[in-house]
């Protein structure tokens, strides 16, 4: 079968032509792939940077990332219980051994001992994967190149949506709002929450998007942001930041103007550090500043059901699985808006 | 001024030339009503047959009903914080007296001494209506008309909603979805929790109505229903229920179709008790039966917020203040979809 | 190995001579039974009549139930991580296929298609028993008699005393507050919610029992109960009711003591329908009547932990493997206190 | 009446004889002050510090602290309801206006024109005090000097120990243990979440007091504390930090041992600031950063309750009012284990 691979890191991936897939343990899935998102995660594997990042052990290379991968099911190990070939699937690539504490107390994706595709094992650059059953997931009514965003980018921005607590009576910025988990932000907390929502990106055409998505206001971030924000929220300041880039320049400028109780939920990973000085208001604003990865398999379905159920759909640009290096190229000169999604 | 007084309990409202309401206590705000929204809670206070199933004493009579009330602050008492003659306000007409158990838990609707306008105390079928300051709220981007339904058919779908526990996997059938209540409820659902919505009602127009509103799917109460819901949710059943009618024909009907961990919410006060039978797979099914009234004040100010923020429009129909029995009679006869509301 | 065996429902169990257990799955894991707790539910297993209120299918005879189960790891499947042969562990018999809604959202004790140790699949009155390694819990502390009636009258009263929601301004009353579950229920609502608990028990030696565990105020249900309840609760009635009896005579009787905004907690099986009356009070009083059984893989690692931490201590008398009928005869006698403990 | 007041910021406070309070407006109760807590932000009032940290302006001088307030009632206003003279009473000292934001979504303490006894407006270090009848609770267990540390200390760890969402399988760390705040918090989570408690204090005696008061494991914060800490929790590290002192120290060099999604929640306000580095790993942690001052009305009645059950029992050193100034200075030099109460 065909695969990206990644042969050293630091490289771009190399179009290879690998033996099939021909052993499905007793309680795994093989999936025959139509469609796999492409993350900013993977420009990270591609360099081999993330594993400085995670707890993970890098995995020997070659390697094929991919983590958002949607298809249809091949093959089903013996012990196989709820599918069968021909099904429709997602496959939620953030896969616990099933017995350490964060396993038990169904929060998977903090295992200690993690099955992550496309990150710790072969993923979707390719045209076949193999998954643990317990985290497939059946589809419906979306195409598979509509359902692989939600794997990462979906799953991820539901998650921090949710720790943002918001409801009908609260202001919520969106940093970085055009991009791919901002894009599916803005929907989400827009399909879900009934708050109003601040969008705000360095790119106009993001925050075009945003717009046209159900952001209530747009601001760019190259501006100035903070006046417009008081003046926004009538001086009390954002219940809730959702920061999908995290760079030390986004977390300095933006908590500045959490309202009191407000809670700043740090998603993206271009390593911004906590602002020192916000220590000392703290207490008497009852701020929360909370980090977030992925979701947990409860969390996995319900935005899945979000999509199915025509809530929320993912934007998205489809190219050829041999395009996946100019599609992390793209992610690394931040020329993307929406998801691009790989066809094998 | 001119008022809609109860001057027989069991007879039609009266049109009454009162005395001007002269005096505001220190923690008062008076104000002149724009729009006082009809209830069916108004009926049983017509009737007088609502205090047989509260704890609250009748009022002594002539008694001015309505508590659903928007208007503009005409005066303010002197210890009296943030408001200003001239603000659009809405009433929280739930109030109580900010000591017992109930007040002290945020849960003020429950108060064990409460002041219920229209109920307890003189409500907005009148020119000028008074109220405790803490339970004004301030309106913006609303008309009163728009407002008033709010205050109590808003707020008690927004709670029931929330008692439901809902998220994007789950599916709610709503009982009465064509009703004043019911608009409003499929709305809210509609705007916060990516669920798939089936309308019950035994009324094709206000099956229409609810649908476009939002509702997924429409079924007439009248026809075979456990069936349908079935096949909508795969065999599974609903994951709540929200009953907007609460006759003893609706909860047996429906409680059936309930879905393992499935919650009963109980809204509608027609009648109707609790399914005996039901006692015995309550356990095996994880069910709950939840009764439900109004909202609290954080409450309260969220499904204000929801609206402003333009998630939910109100379904409105205007009428002269001196149409009060004209509307209930409307809705004794259950003719009414959406919300009637009394222009003074 | 030696076996307790139902040959036919409604017969004795009998003492079998089985063979060794030979194979286990790569995802299982074999435990030497070390203590195997009796529960109320193991009358009705024997005596067939189970089948009748779940929905799963009664198992092919001759059957071993026990689903309380603690031992010592013998052997693990060659796909179990995290065991290994010596281990001390406790079972959790709830067990999910892993696939369908009710595990994805984390409910596994409501699986579609469930594996119940003792009810639908070989149980604990025996020497060996096979568990999926997902459902194994290892214990450090925890003599096995300690453990094993943590894994149904434990989790079921951990679950059921979350439900209901209390904290230190609550007051609670317990219903056979010195059966298995009801002596669990007072420890655990002891160590946990800083509450008020109102222990109630038709039995005095159950009341001594209850009041030794931590119960504030202990009331003997054949005498009058609804005064004393008001009495201590100075009018307004008790937050939550957990009913381990669950009966048509106990919840009929007591639910009429619920303050405001209560919860009736129904987790006994003996007949109770639901209180048809309560629904015309259910929405001005704001109560609920909410069923459960046993919990998930998290409140079972929570329970555990809670034993663990010294905070309770089961209450056990120890009988041999073989008196396994004499046990279920107590019980069924209603000479229990506390619960009663196989040792093969 | 006698008061103990400050005449310039940063000098000790003078006995003062100042005239009686005469006037209690309608919607205000009269106090006889018993007993006054003395809390370490007294001393921030005594020096004037304070002020330049929250937003409120100073009081004019001369002005009277002590917001640990517990007495018996001796007036009311026209408009209260359910207090008489000779009521035993706490006073809830973190008072809102009612009408803001904070206000309507029941935290009003964090008000947009907070009244704050003994902070913003006179305080308890005198014979009689005024309060908003909203904010007094009646007590009936407790003594006077038992009551008054609940209203600050008490509420503050109550608030504190809620946000680390405890439950039994989990441990948490508290630092400053042995302190006014600390020991409180120590016995709180004793009684409330079945935790693993390990206490962390630079004072022995501070730490032998935690370990009556229940916690599990002392270690003394001059020595090395991350390994031991390692050690306890199985290399896992612990689910929640509550840090009741709050220096940069502090902060730094705990932090380090937490879980995965793992919460540090400051209380103390000893000028630390926010890790910077911690915001590099917060994703991959799932880590929380959580401010915290005071607590809710909701929350007062839930420590007051936690208390008059006889759950928790301040650790208490009775002083005269004359000696207010000693009792600061103990506090300035780190003195103090348990509370400090003034005796009028």
């Amino acid at each position: 079968m065909k695969a990206m691979k990644i042969v050293e890191f630091g490289k771009p991936l190399e179009l290879s032509e690998v033996g099939e897939i021909t052993k499905t343990k007793s309680n795994q899935v093989l999936i025959r792939v139509q469609a796999a998102g492409v993350c900013h995660t993977d420009v990270s594997v591609r360099s081999g940077v993330i594993y400085k990042r995670i707890s993970a052990n890098p995995p020997r290379l070659p390697f094929t990332p991919g983590h958002e991968i949607a298809g249809i099911v091949e093959e089903v190990g013996d012990e196989v219980t709820g599918f069968a070939k021909g099904d429709k699937v997602l496959i939620n690539p953030w896969q616990g051994e099933g017995n350490c504490f964060y396993c038990k107390i169904g929060e998977d994706q903090y295992c200690d001992s993690p099955t992550w595709l496309g990150i710790t094992t072969d993923g979707g650059f390719q045209e076949y994967v193999l998954s643990n059953h317990n985290y497939v997931y059946k589809i419906r009514n979306l195409s598979p190149y509509e359902a692989a965003p939600l794997a990462c980018a979906g799953v991820t921005s539901y998650r921090a949506s949710k720790l943002a607590r918001l409801n009908p009576s609260s202001y919520v910025a969106i940093i970085g709002a055009g991009g791919g988990l901002g894009s599916m932000g803005v929907q989400i907390i827009r399909a879900l929450y009934g708050s109003i929502i601040i969008a705000i990106d360095v790119n106009d055409e993001g925050l075009e998007l945003a717009s046209k998505l159900g952001a209530d206001y747009t601001l760019n971030g190259r501006k100035e942001v903070h006046q417009e924000v008081l003046k926004i929220t009538n001086g009390r300041g954002v219940d809730a930041i959702i920061d999908f880039v995290g760079s030390e320049n986004t977390i300095k400028s933006y908590y500045t103007f959490l309202a009191k109780l407000g809670r700043y939920i740090k998603v993206g990973t271009f390593g911004g550090g906590l602002p020192n000085e916000a220590g000392l208001k703290i207490h008497s604003m009852g701020w929360q500043f909370i980090g977030t990865l992925t979701g947990n398999r409860k969390e996995f379905l319900e935005v899945i059901s979000l999509a199915e159920n025509g809530r929320i759909k993912p934007v998205v640009t489809k190219l050829r699985l041999e395009e996946a290096n100019e599609a992390l190229d793209n992610l690394e000169r931040n020329k993307v808006t929406g998801r691009q999604v790989l066809i094998p």
